[in-house]
């Protein structure tokens, strides 16, 4: 058991190397265990960061200044998320289980084998965990959920803005799961940022998860592609979510679309990477004058120093902007209590200089841009890079297919009247989208199809039953749905073969 | 219509930029069009090139020195896996489509939105043509038809192997795709080095896909990752293949063993990527002497020039290796018309050495390997790089659990008493592996699942029904499967909500 006062000490470059081979030791044992036995694991891990609630969430608190409130929700999230993984593994689904039987009149021209495919685990995984979720995105976050459940065992890189929390979370990971029977070795946490670099060069670590700054995401993802041996790096790089306000939704909600996006910006002090950091609003119907007049919420300390810093600088690089005046601001803006500001330009010189102006600011600050006709949001939306989210508010009337299809092709997420912060986890989210949003346009960090990242198909051909997975067997013994001849089999086969 | 005298010239970069341009400009209309009319598509595709068989195969033979009947038999797996991708388009599950209704009761701890997810098309792909398969791996072979089935306008990057095949393979493709009601720009062929670079540098590029050496592939897979914005590269660099056969198999078995395995590994003058180069056989088990006494076919010329230069050169190598003795070889080993090679070494040889002795010699020659005891093999297995295939030649009753799974780890597929070349096209098809087999370990790129390749997932929040593609609106439209509030539905669903 950890004490509070210390803080851990650096994970040295040998005990790296330790731990991430303990990891691979572990991982033909970790997946051999049934699905029943891997969701028994997870939820015993969901089940012990409850019980452990009123410890972790003040711990948090010390470490991150984010309200109690936020935390013991986010801790919820969080065990919510293991115990919905724990779902995923028992139904079965994500296996992708395929049987193709031997069939001697394939239309290809040569008889078709018998061939089977399912997805197996990567073997150990290499998370960087984030500062803003010091739960939900930090060391029992959905990344660590996602890989344990895929069968997958997990170096956890703890996020130096809580260590003392990402301690104690990873002993009481690493303790429910040897409570559950998994093999030691299945889990550890390093720190230091050494230790992370040292880690993502391991050759026996197969696949990176990381959520966290472009700048940092970026060196990271290019020490992953230039190994020997390059591994696939989950990089979720951030976004600055535009939200386009439609005339219509500008003159008949005003107030509701108004009170509604300065809740989400400056929600967490701003500090979501689904923040809405950009506003488009049409010129003349009296939303930005209503914007500059809006009383906007206290502000707060964020969580560290170095984000302090460097949203101060950016802030202070967008009001130095000829472009760009301040439309409204909280107390203290740029001093400890980061009280929101809100910025403004037109969509002009918006057009002019969009990659300066529609960098990600990480804090309470949105930019509103003032357009003058609805036919130009497609176009504009066009200048934008790779988002998480892309908002519209509107009326079901507006003319908007254009605008909706050139978002989907630049958002993992478009919504319609709701706001991108406060990300669900289900089966149909989606948090990913195209470079710099993330470094995998084809994969998603939250929601239950995040488990796709860790998996690995292999095919077995003219396999005697004795050798292949359970999943495969032609009884189907795990009872979960496959495709079998191209047709799609919930229920158990009949053997059809010997 | 070309002429077949002359050879295509390179494609200029600025012949490049209009294509990939029009590629950009062509794709909103290309995924716009119904599933039923890109099915469509992919099988007027199929058509013409069956009808065009006459031209293309002699053609195909002048180029590539493959036999007729060989070649008639690819450009029908061509036509096959042209029209099974159609058949995938208007199935509809390769869009994963998700919805995920509104639920106050979510018990996340906040309300559910109404989430809605489907997949949708990259953008444009560039593909890189293969040599070994004129038709299969190259202009209109896997690569093509999963990217164009996805949604996704391609670039073809000419195999330089067979130049004239290709200019004309593509015009029948463009062709076709025009009649059918494709928009201009949906397919384009390029020839030459550097159009192939410079196209992988294209901001409007959105993955690539590759087939072709290691050194090759791994040089385009560093453009592709270097980028300013960074691309998915699905390469497929080849394999070894190795195959191990048990004792009982190598004694109760010896004569069709034998037979397999040198119609496998000089089957195409043994330039296929999943030619089994590697045979571990047991000492004393009388197999060694049985393959030295063994009638090898006679060669054939190789595809090219540079491919046989590099043949001789790593065969030269091979033999060269004081651990490696010639166990049989056909006539002209070395020569134009290569006859095939057997090379012999002893497990411990190969365990001193396994990167040295492994590294793949593309033509026909195998390495066999000596071993004393079947309890060797998984660690021998362990030693070897990833694979797109691995291979038992056993009995039913041999122990060899542990080695199908340490295979399993290692290969995209794993195969019982068959033997892996002649890949099939199927649902449950695997071709891919860890790095160096692929540098993309999670997908495949043959069979069906391939077009997971070219699409991401998009998430609709809360969007009205008229702003929702048709796979997401509520009562199901194209009939597809789709996971609604996490159960499997495949029939209409009747709306749940307005």
């Amino acid at each position: 058991m950890s004490t509070e006062t210390t803080v851990p000490a650096d994970t040295t470059d040998a005990e790296v190397d330790h731990l991430v081979r303990a990891a691979a030791a572990a991982a033909p044992a970790w997946v051999a265990r049934t699905p029943t036995d891997r969701a028994a694991a997870l939820t015993a891990v969901a089940d012990a960061l409850d019980a452990a609630r009123d410890g972790l969430v003040p711990l948090a608190g010390r470490e991150t200044h984010l309200p109690e409130g936020r935390l013991a929700g986010e801790l919820r999230r969080t065990t919510f998320q293991l115990r919905l993984f724990a779902e995923v593994v028992t139904q079965g689904a994500y296996l992708d289980a395929r049987i193709d039987h031997a069939d001697p009149d394939w239309p290809m021209g040569a008889a078709r084998p018998d061939l089977r495919r399912v997805n197996e685990p990567l073997g150990p995984v290499l998370v960087f965990a984030a500062s803003n979720f010091p739960f939900a995105f930090s060391v029992a976050g959905g990344d660590t959920a996602s890989a344990l459940a895929a069968g997958c065992p997990v170096l956890l890189k703890a996020h130096p803005g809580h260590p003392r929390l990402s301690r104690r979370t990873g002993e009481i990971v690493v303790d429910a799961l040897r409570g559950a029977g998994a093999p030691e070795g299945t889990f550890a946490v390093l720190h230091g940022l050494t230790a992370g670099t040292t880690a993502l060069r391991h050759p026996d670590v197969r696949a990176a998860a990381f959520t966290g700054s472009q700048r940092a995401g970026r060196a990271l993802f290019d020490i992953a592609a230039a190994r020997p041996e390059p591994v696939p790096f989950y990089g979720e790089l951030g976004s600055v979510n535009p939200a386009f306000v439609t005339p219509s939704a500008a003159t008949q909600r005003a107030e509701q679309v108004a009170a509604g996006f300065v809740a989400s910006f400056t929600m967490g002090v701003g500090q979501f990477c689904t923040k809405p950091g950009l506003l488009f609003v049409p010129r003349g119907s009296g939303f930005a004058e209503r914007l500059a007049g809006v009383e906007l919420p206290a502000g707060a300390r964020m969580l560290n120093e170095r984000l302090h810093a460097g949203y101060v600088e950016r802030l202070g690089e967008l009001r130095a902007h000829p472009a760009v005046r301040v439309l409204a601001e909280g107390a203290d803006p740029l001093g400890e209590l980061t009280g929101p500001t809100v910025l403004a330009t037109s969509a002009q010189d918006f057009r002019a200089a969009p990659a300066e102006l529609a960098a990600e600011c990480f804090g309470p600050t949105a930019l509103v841009v003032e357009y003058d006709d609805v036919a130009e949001l497609p176009a504009l939306a066009a200048t934008l890079e790779g988002q998480l989210t892309a908002t519209i508010q509107g009326s079901a009337g507006d003319d908007v297919a254009d605008l909706v299809a050139t978002l989907a092709g630049r958002a993992g997420r478009v919504l319609w009247n709701e706001w991108p912060t406060g990300v669900s986890v289900t089966h149909a989210q989606q948090h990913g989208g195209p470079y710099p949003a993330t470094t995998a346009p084809t994969t998603t960090s939250v929601g239950t199809a995040a488990i796709t990242r860790f998996l690995r198909p292999v095919a077995y051909q003219n396999m005697p039953e004795q050798f292949l997975p359970a999943a495969l067997r032609e009884d189907n013994p795990l009872g979960i749905p496959r495709l079998v001849d191209g047709r799609l089999a919930q229920r158990t086969q009949a053997p059809a073969t010997s």
